[in-house]
């Protein structure tokens, strides 16, 4: 029987060229492969559950390995954890459902981005430091706009060339505290560089460049250049990935499933 | 009249060979006088309060710069703290007393180490993470053993040459958090290594290798083979350094004050 192996998974992105596998480059993904393959002594590519860009961090990172055998994935459950380098936490590893996908059985995502308002060397690669104190109150008030299943072509990389860009944002809120905050926001889905230009804009908006209810129009828009520039890498983190429960069970195979098929 | 400004500077000590300049090496006192060539057209090399060692951060280390006329004076206190890359902090840059001297005039300096008890890949650069609980009333205890005008040899590099290693610590405790502390010691003057010594000797003692009551015979052996290992240079920050008031003053002289004699 093929076996699936779930990794939960934190990184500091300071030093990864992103996720995604690309040669001759330190990426997560690479990593883990090449920690799999000294393990399996065969090849074995994860699938995560976001692909995070260069300098994103993760606090809840999920991945999946599917294809192994029972041998093979004990070997991966009992070992893979102490093998990883210290800028990446291998924090669980267990079977789950044959049926689990780390990136397709994905329900939610939960992304924070921290900013810093004053200058800390120590927290420089952790969070933006903008230097300057922000208007909170109209952060409140924008970021609360946001919720709602709505279209965020706004918010969307240019290149994107998804036809659907809708988003159901269930979670949009700040976090203060006194020298810092946190932007924690929580989607069924994200389109590529939506939190970073959502982060971007806000922080315009808590600079007096625009006003709250900008928001507003800002989305009706569905055009990229109506959003504010993006923020940088370093204050992002993949912060946790939702599940349905019965793919935690290694027994239990979705009715519908058959891997054949492109879900 | 010659004039004399103090610099007080943070850095994060991850990307410096330590602080002493050393050819072909990245050291703070090699980028401040890289900074003061820039802005001078002219060779000035910054002394400072405590040469901290590769890897060791600071949050309140001094320097002064001497010699400088008057013009040049004003432009190192206008323009060096913008000049600074991101791992260096230059706090405040002030004229002082020509008797200022960031290493001969320090009454005490004052250090802190970081210990962390849980894996923390974020903090990793920041403190030591001994990844496991230490017995703090154990630590309590051994460190109420340091204080006192003592001679620290059993805690000194065995290569130092010094003949008196006597310091007078004023200080000596642990703060404690939830998954972290911070080891708070201030002293006249530290021998080479000490502190970083005393903190592995006091782990040891917190994992139950050593007893507290075994602070007093390690002191008087004045043998560093009586210590322990020497704790990692990523969790130590020169914290503070104290001068007399009357330095602060650029009209003030010591009236013993002779730039001739070595004091």
């Amino acid at each position: 029987m093929s076996r699936t192996v779930r990794i939960d998974l934190a990184y500091d992105g300071t030093d990864f060229h992103g996720w995604q596998i690309q040669p001759g480059l330190r990426t997560v993904q690479g990593e883990l492969s090449r920690l799999l393959a000294k393990l399996l002594g065969r090849g074995a590519v994860p699938t995560g559950a976001g692909r995070t860009d260069a300098g994103v961090h993760a606090l809840g990172q999920v991945a999946h390995v599917a294809g192994l055998n029972t041998d093979e994935a004990q070997r991966v459950c009992r070992a893979l954890s102490a093998m990883a380098p210290g800028d990446l936490d291998i924090r669980a590893v267990r079977e789950v459902s044959p049926s689990f996908d780390a990136r397709f059985s994905a329900r939610w995502r939960h992304y924070a981005y921290r900013l810093g308002f004053r200058r800390d060397i120590f927290r420089r690669r952790a969070e933006w430091q903008v230097n300057r104190d922000l208007d909170r109150a109209a952060l409140d008030a924008a970021a609360a706009h946001v919720p709602g299943e709505r279209d965020f072509s706004s918010f969307c990389k240019t290149a994107s060339l998804r036809e659907n860009n809708r988003c159901d944002v269930r979670l949009c809120r700040f976090d203060w505290a006194d020298d810092s905050a946190i932007f924690q926001i929580r989607a069924d889905r994200f389109l590529h560089h939506m939190v970073r230009t959502l982060v971007g804009t806000l922080v315009e908006v808590g600079c007096g460049q625009r006003e709250p209810a900008d928001m507003i129009a800002i989305l009706t828009a569905r055009d990229r250049r109506a959003a504010g520039s993006m923020a940088p890498p370093h204050g992002l983190y993949l912060a946790a990935v939702g599940y349905p429960q019965q793919l935690d069970d290694p027994a239990y195979t979705d009715p519908g499933d058959d891997p054949g098929v492109e879900r």
